[in-house]
Order: structure tokens, then sequence, then C-alpha cells
């Protein structure tokens, strides 16, 4: 199933789309008052057979891509990310100049671990600012999004996939200066509308082989970044179990796995993004994103 | 006021603290229904006077500290954390080697930004989890937090000050060995319980020179912290404009300012907590933390 979040006037709806056909159902109706998709995820064991049973009655209607929030737009709590979980994009990165003081080529032993704040989160059509004044260094990373199902702690690689409820696509948009300048990433990773989200939240039952899908994006039209997600350095159940080993993770968690080779300062001179910019990000069977640079 | 979060048997409740007499007067019949201290904090434009003015007619009970929570038990997001803000401490976690890679006794151009997760927050008086199998590297730090009342983004140095509803104390208990390991440094500061907060949130009306608070911790009984406000390298209106710049800040937000010197990795051989142990963290007035670690 793939789910949105549409913006209305009198506040967010939940939608189901059918993406061949280009259409919604907005099934908030069906759900008890006042959900959005984080109470749609958490209730999940009840409302996933509901949706699944019901909203093929409902009326489907064309989707306006104007309409479409991030699938969570409001998250919990910040988003967790990780850095350096492609063995090409860690080579660039260490050659940029950029991974300092660290600076190293060698691919890290455990996995690094930021966060990106709430109110980074924006619509996967929305404009990115480009915040002149406070960086001048905007780059783009596609990123396979996974979002917990199950919440728990110490959860096994074994048992990792068990609370993934479906995955979104988010770009971690970042400002290069900043990353660099406060040597801990967190700010630079969470600048207001950096970090675009979905279109859809995707449940786990549409994507049979996660490892197989490819993350994409295109800058202006012309291909940057594109690789498997079987690339990854550390994988989905390793993330999972390393970040619940002491931390509970909660249903509605979103985990950014990382980005390939090729983001703007894997290109010498760096290719930053400027105001006019068209930035997609697009995954097998998830959709695509389409950010302008304001 | 000094405002706590109240634990009973049908959810938490808002109590208003005579700390002198050890008394609270439970207040949140006095509040819109459902309200938690971030409701309080957000609408303090009205509710501030409200409980001013109605809080003494309620009666008055003996504060009995199992019944105290954080005051902001779950966070609307991470908590915004800074390292490496005061000199001493500076010097002493770059000789202790676990400053890695950077390793620098110069004190940071920028100030070192980072979050702990919201599932880290516990009481005042709550045990901390020593993890074992996780860490053997527990460690404390007393800090002092500001809690953010009015958002917004672009806040100047200057206009900083209206944007802090008030204070509480945090220790930012950290897990060396995980944050050496994965080099940023959310993981090791955010296992669950490693986020003592409170016992009160202080509004700004009782702190009229911020600067002058003294930060002090023990552990069984030695004091092993103690240093001003005013010794802070970035100040909170330093924090403030730089988060906000490019990140719109909430009604809320808590930012723990950074520890001083005396952390358990800066005794040579290090200090780390092991089961049993009890830790203290005071700010002048702002009351005190007592932490058994499990």
């Amino acid at each position: 199933m793939k789910l949105v979040t549409l913006s209305t006037g009198s506040g967010p709806r939940v939608g189901v789309v059918d993406a061949e056909a280009g259409t919604v159902r907005d099934v908030s109706d069906l759900l008890p008052a006042g959900s959005g998709m984080l109470e749609v995820i958490e209730g999940w064991a009840e409302l996933g057979p509901l949706l699944a049973e019901r909203t093929g009655d409902l009326p489907a209607r064309p989707l306006d891509p104007a309409e479409v929030l991030a699938p969570i737009p409001i998250p919990r709590r910040d988003i967790f990310c990780v850095g350096k979980n492609y063995r090409e994009h860690v080579v660039e990165f260490s050659r940029s100049g950029y991974d300092t003081p660290d600076r190293s080529e060698a691919v890290p032993e455990h996995p690094v671990l930021f966060t990106k704040a709430t109110t980074a989160v924006t619509g996967p059509y929305a404009d990115i600012d480009p915040h002149h004044g406070v960086t001048s260094e905007v780059d783009y990373e596609a990123e396979l999004a996974v979002i917990i199902g199950r919440g728990g702690r110490g959860i096994t690689r074994e048992q990792a996939f068990d609370h993934v409820w479906g995955y979104t696509i988010v770009n971690d948009v970042t400002a290069r200066d900043l990353q660099r300048a406060h040597k801990q990433w967190m700010l630079g990773k969470s600048l207001d509308t950096h970090c675009p989200m979905g279109p859809y939240a995707v449940t786990v039952d549409e994507v049979p082989d996660v490892t197989a899908l490819v993350v994409e994006s295109f800058v202006n039209g012309e291909r940057r970044q594109s690789a498997s997600v079987k690339d990854l350095i550390f994988d989905i159940p390793d993330l999972i179990a390393t970040l619940s080993a002491g931390i509970t993770l909660l249903p509605g968690d979103i985990i950014a796995t990382g980005t390939p080779a090729g983001v703007g300062i894997g290109f010498d001179p760096p290719k930053f993004l400027t105001s006019g910019d068209v930035v997609e990000v697009a995954i097998t069977g998830l959709g695509a994103q389409r950010s302008r640079v304001a």
C-alpha cells in the first residue's frame, strides 16, 4: 500500500494512492478521529487490514502533487541518519576535504549515526530553502528511509524486518560549510526544508527485496547518483540492531540509511545547489521527489 | 515559579513546588484538559499569570521524590546538546584520547552541536541503566539546560532571552566507548535513561542572572564538577542565535549547554560509573538530581 499525507484546509488527511492510475482515495473517514500517518503506523495491526478491505469502496480522484505533504510531516522526534554508508561515497567524501577532521577513505568500523531536526521535514514537491546568509554550500543526498512499525529495544538482526513498517524517500539535504565548521553534523543537516520526504510511505509488503531497490538523484535532469541498496555498508538489520541496542525505537521512527556516491562535493570543483536548480530523487517502487531550490 | 511533572496512576500532572517548604500544589485542574508541561510552556502568556494568581488557593502537600518525573518527560523532539563548551573540559576531553579523531585542546571556533534521543529522558531521581553488554564506559556530564518558550527562526543574540521560558538540569550521561566508536556522538549520548532531567522547570523570572549559576556534580558524595555558567565558551545567546539561524526553534525545545571539567574521562585512569554509584547534579536555584546507577 502507498500512503500519503494530504494537505487540506482543515488539516492533514491520509490517502491511499494508486500510483499507476495517478489517483488517491482519502481514507481518513475510515480511521479513528484525528489520525495522521503516525497513528496509522502505530495502529497498523488493526488499521492495515481495515484499509486493505475498505479503501477500494471509496471514491478515487486524481492526485494533485500540490496537496502532497511529507508522509510524516511532523515526526515524533528527530530523524535518525547514517553517514558514510556506501563505499564510493566514503571515498568521495574523504577526497572532498569536507570529512574533517576524520578524512579517511576507510570504510567506517561502526555506523556513523546523527540526526536531522523534525523541522527540516518538508514535502516531496516543496521548495528547498537555500538559507542565503546561513550557508553557501547546499548539497543533495538521495536516501532510502526505513519507517519503524513496532517499536522495541534490543532488536536483533534476525528480528529487524519484523519492526519495519515501510519505506520512503528522504533527501538528506546538507549545508556542507556548517557540517564541516561545527564538527558534529546535526546543524548542517537540520536547516528548515532540508529534509524533503516522500511522496509515499510504502508498506513492506510492496517491497519483497529491499536490497534490490535503486536509489537515484538528478539535478536539472542530469543523473548524479545511482546505486543499489545492496551496496549499503551497514545494511538495514545492522542499523536497526545498532540503534536499538540501547535506544528504544518507536513506531514512526525514521532511519535514513545513507547516500551513494555522486553528491555535489564528489565533484571537483564541487557542484553545490543554487537557486532555480531542480533536484529529483527516485527509488524503485517508492516514487520520486521533485524539489526546486528557492 | 518551579514546576514539576508528577507521576500519577491516571497519567502525568503538573505541579508547582515551594522548594523551601518541600511542598507541591497540583495545578492541573487550573489548566486546559490534558495539558502537560509542553502545553503549559506553549500557553505561558495566559497560563503563567493564571498560575501566579490561583496556585496559592490550592492545597499544598509534601513533595515525594518518587512521584517526580522529568519536567518534560516526552520532549517534542530530540534534545539539542553542546559539546566542548567549557575551556577546562575541552582540555580534559582532548587529553583523555576520547575526542577522536579531532583531539584538539583548542577551543572550538563554532559550537559543537548534537542531539540526545527523546527516549533517553528519565526522572531526576530515577536509576541510570548501565546498559551492560552495550557499553562499559558510562560517564556523567552535569549541564544547565535552557527551555525555549516562544519559538522562532533567525533569533539574534539580543533577542535570545525573549525566547527563553526557563531552565532545568540535565545530566548528559554518555557511553564514551560508543561516542568514540561511532564518530558522530548521537548514539553514545542517547541510551535509554541517559538523560536524567529536572527536578524542576524553573521560569526565567527566578533567575535574574543565569551566568551566576554554579553547575556541580558529585559521585558517591565526592565533588567532581563545579563551574559557573559565565565560563561557557558559547553563551546562551550564542547558542540560540546559532541554532535558530536556520532551524525554527519550538516551544519546549531543550538546549543542554555543555558540561564543565571533571567528568570521568578527565581522570587518569578514567573514573567510569558502575552499578551502585550515586550521581548528584545540582545547579544554584534549580535544585538537585540524585541518580543511582542500576
